[in-house]
């Protein structure tokens, strides 16, 4: 190598080979999980790169504000690595293949041209995608109402690149049919996470304000990129000192990171900070002192937060303080606090998940019995925050009777998108199909169609605010979410949240494309198992509606025979009811008459166990352990036969799954691979333990064909499981 | 683009240049720091990069066991990486520039060689790497006698590249002179680290043994590459859980990771373990039950890990369990715990860092005064594990006066890696000067020259087995230890363990030039910032050796007030002594006499306070405020200026770390620069609340020049800090 002018040729396919290379080998430790859907590698299908070179050839985007540079800087990072180009900028369009992007207030060339209808109908946080000619030359324009609108825009039109759309002829509009779309971090101040799976808190309190960690801004483009515009630092189990001036000033360090995001910080509110915190004697929402704390809490927030979100609010509920301690209701709380806000245009969400101290006859009921009452009592910056099922998060529930039911009243559905009840970070669990199946659910409130869907986004009964809360399952775990497929659920969560509408299936495939690939025989295979993969745990887990069947606590491992605890509704035998003659939890008027809170249609269907579906049959009723199945098998069998069907089904997952090696990056293919081996064992763990218990009330005999469980029901019960994460 | 065949002409330096664009693209994102120093970017010096090309033409490694596939792995990545190319791999020797590398055992080629004296004379772990005609052909070998030994080389061969070293006439013989290398988690199974602030642990238990974290790899990579060869897990302040088989299963799948790497694993061993979990009456030594449960305990350990390293333990200190509950004293318990390990080679280290539940007139005293009578009285297989200094891993302490008091027992010395006391993982301290300073302390137990560093390696007590401790500073941080210059502490210490008389200087040198960059404009000044980064810190916390002046419980800031604790050796006033007088703690022959503890030659020159150095003046005398300095100044006006220093330093180094901007990667360069800003705003904490707290004793006045403080005393002493990491 002694001439140093000698000169290298390549042939340009034979080049572009050589660049994969490189960065592969580059890139050799890359394939983490860190970059989530966002992956920008270098599209390797040679057409569709020539197409996208020939249509992408200039940048024309105006503006420095920090909205605009995240757009630019996504685009460049974006361009850079899909395409292998540094796309040059121009301040018009100059040729074919020009990028326009901008809002009509920041690009004269949009205002330019004509395109006032179209923004019109897409409201603030939409935006449009459109092949048009612009100054004579072909040109793709992203556009919205404001520069967050055109943010999504980027990140949809990178989606396109990366799921290898065609994009010749685009006319794509797109607006959130929610204005809230919100993750509920259940974080406390020394980075635990309740429930949370995937590390510790994302938030580095001790650190901030002075310390910006770089993955709080990949936090906020991954949220960006799907539409989330709000998130919830703080656990609902709250504690009041996150709202004092030195955590203030550590929130405004993260909210100033996520504000060129279009995302907004929302905090929980202790109900009790007033006494904790303000040194009150009494934090009753009537008092006029406790008002004017919050009020002046209010004004406080705003000044390092002008921006601010609002509150979440969990109350009278597992031993939280709330109006309920000073004889006032969940309204008279909720408004105290909206009122604080209102001038701010801050919001108050308000959860509806309670119980009180009082075992009730039924769980089930409690939510609906104590705020259907209060429909129309709320401010209107209130937004009432239900959970999908009336239980708690089981892998299965019925939709929420509450849904419908508070036609005066906004309300919100909280998803639960990390595993507390799903198998934590351990288990594949694909659950778009949970949240689809919720949001599909007609609840007849105004006849046929009444879909939770429609409640939750206001069009049912014409509400201004609308909202979904999803809890999230993110970490500090290097690639987020612990399980690989659990960034498959925040991303879905996003994209229901902006448009509840859109199916499991859609979401799955342009999630495969962005994170695995997009060679069909990667994306097939990955979607089927992605689409069964909740099922399989509702099977080893609790089928035909059965719930709360979880260990004790930390909600780790199979526990049916927990019981003799502090509560009834803390144990597992209040939930199954198993005895000698059946199974299952009677809900019908001859039982705890939880039925009665649906409307008419469903209630009827829900009534009859022959019109029930299978999937919630014991939800609702107690039937024998001979009663018929639609199968023909009597309930004890076809129970069994869905506990190894489950088992079955991770198997399935594995054998699918190893098919792919060499198709996907041996790092990700290893950590599943692992992780699916983990929740076989676990899987057999919950048949057994479960077959083997409700056995001693059956007494019948696993029918034949089954593998046996291969120790005794006293085995699985002694097992213990110290330091659970999520507690 | 239509003609697909057209062909692009690079020049040879443009082309590289070009390669380079595109790596610093791909890795746009990638500057997070979790590669640590085995960073292979591409060399961009071309002379240096054609040599090395020139003298890397084929591998010649035989061989697939773990350790070979470890060295193959890290040279292909390591190669590929710095070089640009895929390296050919040959059976035997085949051309001028090949790397030949193995053991005489895996290798004919190597046996062939005669190097049987320069094998024998480098131990087991020791390698030689040499420039040798190997069949004719000029080649570079890297052999040992084992293949750690040759994994060791590896690293060490890549690092010479890493710092652009000449490669052409390679004659290197290293060995480790300690023979026990060995980092310390204090990782509770929870994760919580205690004195942790990089996160939380790495070791995700609930997921062991099923889901192996990559990062497991990449740690053991990151100890082997320095030389560390043994891991203990779990917080001294232990919990017995770990030893139990739902535990050591969790064990036995980290050990199979680190075992290809060199490194053992170890225990904390809970004492009072037979009482908690083998259901004994008793954790009595002597008691033949217990040892009886001690002996099969090891048998049950050493099936699941056959080369376990043996138990670390904590005893009679702080509150835990220990010998002395059953009034026997260390030696018993070290001894029973050794029986049970040594028929399989295990060791036990046990811990001197001892103070019990009665207040000492000076607990510097205590270790000294429990241990000195107990040498000779320790198994073969048993080190005593000593703390550098007296006190508690302070920012400055005199060095232990156990090191050289115990000739015929092997002292192992314990550094603190993780900040307790210097800052946590916001402060910028390079802890190697600590270190350093610690082993080049003459102790003149046997003459002059009796260093630490002497007795520790065992070569001053002719001992057979030598170790070093060093409390790890790693978690669950992107970057490992949170602050990117953390990552300099853990690898000096590792540097230091295999050899305790490489300087501090040439230490720094090498982790710059593979962390950040071989450029001299930044190796210069990152190194002068390094090297003195440590004395800035000791003047603002703690100048003319004051000590233990830090927060209540959570050592966090300031807290020279502390007082009025459960114990007198809980509070700052303890350990201060201020008072209208003078301030100082005295331990010459008029005080606590702790001075008696040393070597007289060193007794006497640290007994008058005029030959004692200005370092420790208040560590050993209580002196009065107008006591003249060497400087001319008294006493207060030498606190004063000492801790205005330190305020200075820290600005003295933002202003070097700023004059590099646009020298080191971005995402470093910003993390680092805000971390400072942090620093110096504690560092001003600090000097303020002390320079006012002191006053109030010597009533003098903050002389003129200096920046007055901006808040009373009552502010500082007010402050109050919650959720703390490291506790």
């Amino acid at each position: 190598m002694k001439n140093i002018h000698k000169t290298i040729h390549f042939t340009i396919p034979g080049f572009l080979c050589f660049i994969v290379c490189i960065i592969m080998a580059v890139n050799g430790q890359a394939e983490d999980g860190y970059r989530l859907w966002l992956r920008y590698d270098k599209i390797t299908n040679a057409q569709v790169l020539t197409s996208y070179k020939t249509s992408i050839t200039e940048l024309v985007l105006l503006g420095n504000s920090p909205t605009v540079t995240a757009s630019r800087k996504e685009l460049q990072t974006g361009l850079s690595g899909l395409l292998g180009i540094q796309l040059p900028e121009a301040t018009t369009v100059t040729r074919e293949g020009a990028l326009l992007i901008g809002t009509p207030e920041n690009s004269p060339v949009i205002a330019s041209l004509n395109l006032t209808t179209s923004l019109q109908a897409i409201g603030k946080e939409g935006f449009l995608i459109q092949t048009l000619k612009v100054q004579g030359k072909n040109s793709t324009v992203i556009t919205a109402n404001s520069e967050v609108g055109v943010l999504y825009g980027v990140f949809h039109f990178l989606k396109l690149l990366q799921t290898h759309q065609n994009i010749q002829k685009l006319a794509i509009q797109s607006s959130p049919k929610l204005t809230h779309r919100i993750l509920n971090h259940w974080d406390n101040l020394d980075r635990t996470v309740e429930r949370g799976y995937a590390g510790f808190s994302l938030w580095e309190w001790h650190k901030l304000p002075g310390y910006i960690d770089p993955r709080y801004t990949d936090y906020a483009r991954a949220n960006a990129s799907i539409g989330i515009n709000g998130t919830v630092l703080t656990n609902v189990n709250a504690n009041a000192l996150v709202i004092t001036p030195a955590y203030l000033e550590k929130v405004k360090a993260l909210a100033d990171v996520f504000r060129p995001y279009g995302i907004k910080v929302y905090l929980t509110a202790r109900f009790s900070a007033p006494v904790e915190i303000g040194g009150l004697k009494t934090a009753d929402p009537l008092d006029p002192g406790v008002k004017a704390w919050w009020n002046a809490k209010a004004d406080e927030i705003y000044k390092y937060v002008p921006d601010f979100g609002g509150f979440l609010v969990k109350a009278n509920s597992e031993g939280q303080p709330g109006p309920q301690n000073y004889g006032r209701n969940h309204a008279d709380g909720a408004n105290m606090l909206a009122d604080a806000l209102a001038p701010y245009g801050g919001i108050v969400m308000w959860r509806a998940f309670v119980y009180d101290n009082k075992v009730p006859d039924d769980r089930a009921k409690q939510a609906y019995t104590e705020f259907v009452p209060l429909d129309g009592k709320f401010r209107d910056n209130v937004l009432v925050q239900v959970k999908n099922g009336p239980v708690d998060f089981q892998p299965r529930e019925p939709f929420h009777p509450l849904f419908g039911a508070m036609p005066k009243t906004p309300l919100m559905v909280e998803f639960q998108i990390t595993q507390e009840y799903l198998g934590f970070s351990t288990h594949l669990a694909y659950l778009s199909t949970l949240f689809e199946e919720c949001l599909d659910s007609d609840t007849y409130a105004k006849g046929p169609g009444s879909t939770v869907a429609k409640v939750i986004d206001g069009s049912l009964h014409a509400h201004k605010i609308s909202g979904m809360a999803g809890v999230a399952n993110i970490g500090t775990d290097r690639n987020w979410t612990g399980h690989p497929f659990g960034q498959a659920n925040w991303y879905s969560y996003g994209r229901l949240a902006w448009d509840p509408y859109v199916s499991s299936e859609a979401i799955a495939d342009e999630w495969i494309k962005m994170t695995f690939s997009n060679e069909a025989a990667v994306v097939n295979p990955v979607k089927q198992l992605m689409l069964h993969s909740r099922e399989a745990i509702v099977n080893y887990m609790m089928p035909l509606g059965l719930h709360h069947l979880f260990g004790w606590d930390h909600h780790y491992g199979p526990g049916p025979w927990i019981k003799n605890k502090p509560r009834a509704d803390w144990t597992s035998v209040y939930y199954h009811q198993a005895d000698s003659l059946g199974i299952g939890f009677n809900r019908t008027v001859s039982g705890s008459n939880a039925l009665s809170q649906y409307f008419p249609v469903v209630r009827e269907k829900f009534s009859n166990p022959k019109t029930c579906p299978e999937e919630y049959l014991l939800w609702f009723h107690h039937l024998p352990w001979d009663y018929t199945l639609k199968s023909g098998k009597n309930l004890w069998e076809g129970l069994v036969q869905h506990y190894y069907m489950g088992v079955d089904s991770v198997r399935g997952m594995q054998k699918t799954w190893n098919s792919l090696e060499g198709k996907i990056d041996a790092d990700r293919f290893a950590q599943v691979q692992q992780l699916l081996k983990v929740q076989e064992k676990e899987a057999i763990l919950w048949r057994n333990s479960c077959v083997l218990y409700f056995q001693t009330f059956s007494r019948r005999p696993i029918p034949a064909g089954y593998e046996k469980p291969d120790k005794p029901l006293e085995y699985y019960e002694k097992l213990e499981y110290k330091f659970v994460p999520g507690i």
